[in-house]
């Protein structure tokens, strides 16, 4: 398996696969189907066949996957097999939020910190945390190694606040600001974009 | 052109082209490629190109498609060439944080209420809203006829907000919990789950 030749946009499937799995081992399942999966993803079985196919073979004709092996393989691959530090920028509303947040448990992602430029803001705690004063982050992000932060900054300090992640040595930024951001080919951007989400649906409206 | 032919895996990146042509003619372009299109998006030409033609015939072999007239027309499919209002359940971080957040501007959706049932909160201003009471959200919906809902409560209480929902006549719910709704057939649920967006960037790390 090489990540350079697995277009992203299946990259992009396997976490809604994983997380329709995950529900369906929720609810006692042992086996599952391309046709039954892509029921529950909205996506049709020949594509979910031919997503997964691209990492090798997991189901067998006939009597499906098995749901437990299936979920193994896709945490291995999405490397959420392990569990990922992560730091909250921005400890606004949206950080708040992002830290008391209960949906990231088992999914492989663990929040170790939380900063803010603000120094009304720092030292208030925010569920288990202290908030942390954005001028230390660069060192503190460094010195734990952590690779991976959400940004819940206002539109306008999100840029600076990448900039800094990214001199930080972060690879995997999640941005919740309505505001694209620009940041070096080995750094991942995900945004956060409720308009999208809305969009998709007005359509059927 | 017929909603029921086009798979939603189509309909769900079209926001996503609408949102990246919007970029390109906020930056003053005028005309892209699909080749272009497909380098802002991470998806292929060739799937661009085979998604949009799904509804027509909107480029020219050579010259490329005319970003004004593309934005057009896909926000007329998507039906965001209209306002959509937008009622927000649940007044604590993620409420506030939605309410406050400056993304929905230029992409269809305008925020009209907020409901929540903690008596402690209603009567509260979050920006230019006053928190109003869960008890009159069913009659208050009904009345301003709001299709679309943001879900920003607490897990353990959004099924019972989601069937309020429902029954106020809301046909498409953006959910903020860590939760699986179930709602009728004709009511289209849709997830921000930072996780999917966490765990398509640890592949590459």
């Amino acid at each position: 398996m090489n990540a350079r030749k697995i277009p992203d946009i299946i990259i992009g499937r396997l976490p809604v696969y994983l997380r329709a799995l995950q529900r369906m081992a929720d609810m006692g399942l042992k086996t599952t189907s391309s046709q039954e999966l892509g029921e529950h993803v909205g996506i049709s079985a020949a594509q979910i066949r031919k997503d997964i196919s691209q990492f090798g073979e997991f189901g067998k004709q006939g009597t499906g996957y098995s749901i437990e092996y299936l979920i193994e393989q896709l945490r291995e691959i999405l490397k959420v097999d392990r569990i990922w530090d992560v730091v909250v920028i921005g400890a606004g509303d949206m950080g708040h939020a992002v830290v008391n947040y209960q949906g990231f448990n088992d999914r492989g992602f663990h929040i170790v910190a939380i900063f803010d430029n603000d120094k009304e803001k720092v030292g208030h705690e925010i569920g288990k945390f202290k908030v942390e004063d954005a001028e230390t982050m660069i060192e503190r992000i460094k010195s734990m190694g952590v690779k991976v932060a959400m940004l819940a900054v206002p539109a306008a300090a999100a840029q600076a606040a990448a900039d800094q992640l990214v001199q930080a040595g972060v690879r995997a930024i999640l941005n919740y600001a309505p505001i694209s951001l620009n940041v070096p080919n080995n750094v991942k951007v995900q945004y956060i974009d409720p308009s999208i989400h809305l969009q998709r649906m007005t359509f059927y409206l």
